[in-house]
């Protein structure tokens, strides 16, 4: 059985941002050595996530909107009590949820046609970290 | 280890469906031999979904009519100015998230007993897949 | 390749409650010996989820009445045409998710600084419970 697990960091311009990552998801199956399979991609952070949907920028623009009315930045949330100010930001990172398990089939990711993986950082301008972790033989 | 891949494929009559997928899973544990161990659900595009919850009629279509809400059509969706009239179908994809991993025990999905596996179409009237991938020993 | 398995059970005393399970799921973690794998972590009910945030006590109080005004209870659900009234602990279920797969590295749950894994009630007062599976070397 073979594993491989490797971190990525990033450190956004921007509070919300939407970052392709299935180039480094690829790279790394593709490290692991691992024909079948599976891969953890998963946000080591209460305030982003791991999502899989298309690489369109429209539709990005749409999904950043919805979030905003679905868990919408506000200044009464009882988390900011303690201080902080992202209340929402844990929010949306629940909508959006935090990880995904994806299959890997004869060496690389067994993804349909149109399915990108996306880090979704909703209280980013600091380091943060994702994992990714290849399982299998 | 032992791993068995299997795809399915849908071609739903309505653009929105709700298709109870146990049965499948099921039989895809069966035929892999596997008696300990996971097996990946998991739709193979972004206007679908696949999700635990209860084989009961009313419930489906409060689910359908929920998720018409969080996540309405609209016209105006960004994405639209690709072509694409299916923003809508997205952000539902979103929602319901587009994957499950399920525990196998003794050679049998050791699900709870009112929990069901569904295939979630929300843009359907065309052929589209899910990949089972069981894995374990 | 090892598994370790393990069920917890869970009477809350309240319909919705939000408990923190990090440090039975590192037990669990420990007594299987893997060094290297992944943990999957599913409720076993259909009104009742699984997720990963923060365990400080304002953000949880905000995490439930964001449920709340997401999937609220309603009267009127079709689901209640079955003689029940839990249509909103369905719905709450599906928003949150019912499983998490989590990471192992060195023989220790592999999370952020701030990750907790919580066991989410929807229709609590009664046994229910919870799949905790190792997986891995």
């Amino acid at each position: 059985m073979k594993f491989h697990t490797e971190y990525l960091t990033f450190n956004t311009k921007k509070p919300r941002e939407y970052i392709h990552i299935t180039p480094q998801v690829e790279a790394a199956v593709a490290k692991s050595g691992v024909r079948e399979g599976m891969v953890l991609v998963s946000a080591m952070h209460i305030t982003a996530g791991v999502y899989v949907n298309d690489n369109e920028s429209g539709l990005i623009h749409d999904i950043d909107e919805w979030l905003e009315q679905l868990a919408p930045f506000r200044k009464d949330y009882r988390h900011h009590q303690t201080g902080e100010s992202n209340g929402d930001s844990h929010l949306k990172s629940m909508l959006v949820h935090h990880e995904v398990t994806l299959p890997i089939t004869g060496g690389k990711l067994d993804l349909g046609p149109w399915q990108r993986v996306f880090y979704a950082e909703f209280d980013g301008q600091r380091a943060k970290r994702v994992i990714l972790k290849v399982m299998g033989e």
